[in-house]
């Protein structure tokens, strides 16, 4: 098909930002993006990785990507969370989206973990079509919560 | 109020494994532990253990804990997930879920750390209420997907 799916390296991360980028405008947060290229490198590239990734290369551009990492389920034990999953917008419809996703799921394998996970947004219905037909199950009845940095500062001051 | 809250260790784990079980039977999901105490020692005190936590002790029994990981978001950079957190049934009401749940946030401003997340059963609304009281936003529109080993491995071999 042209492209090929390989791990990222370090000089991959401006390519992987911009994905990032579109990804959140896609997902309707345009200005969601507050950390950079170089955090990107800092953290994917350390001596303990806070993430892995893989990119789709297409005749040496960089036009799709998924980053995952590590999670601990206390029901199922070691884990794979698919963080962001990409193909720029150009080149969808090719099948490169799923081939990242294949890659994602051979690796969660290859390192034998128990269980993959991602969050899907409930409008985007052929991503959720596609994951289904995969055999991914949708969890309906539990909520995401999140508190950050700022609000956990306030609350913890008012205690 | 007679509790106090700290590091668990290697000889805590037989008795956060049954706080685990306590957990999965209160959210109508009694046979999901598929890990048993040796893994929790095994993948939480590594050279790179998959989790940290803290447990509730009272009188020298343990009463309560929290299980969190590094997750890590393209969008916030590093972030905490908090796995589990539950008091056993007698010792609720008694403000040990709050300590911990404050102790782990404590330890995400110490690490630096941008957002903390978890989930909740969309059921449970005294935690809900609580964790809005606190100022912890619930995503109304992300739904969570997960494929487990046994289906990767039926979903690649097909392809």
């Amino acid at each position: 098909m042209g492209f090929i799916i390989r791990k990222s390296e370090r000089k991959d991360m401006a390519s992987v930002w911009k994905l990032i980028k579109e990804l959140a405008v896609f997902e309707k947060e345009p200005d969601a993006v507050k950390i950079g290229v170089d955090d990107l490198i800092k953290f994917g590239f350390s001596e303990t990785p806070a993430f892995n990734s893989f990119v789709a290369e297409f005749e040496n551009n960089i036009v799709g990507m998924a980053i995952f990492y590590n999670r601990f389920s206390t029901w199922a034990g070691p884990s794979i969370h698919l963080e962001d999953l990409i193909v720029t917008e150009k080149f969808r419809g090719m099948g490169i989206g799923k081939a990242l996703y294949d890659k994602v799921l051979e690796f969660a394998l290859m390192n034998n973990v128990q269980r993959v996970e991602w969050v899907v947004l409930d409008w985007n219905k052929p991503a959720i079509d596609f994951y289904k037909s995969t055999g991914a199950t949708m969890l309906e009845d539990w909520n995401i919560c999140q508190i950050n940095n700022e609000r956990i500062r306030k609350y913890l001051s008012q205690q």
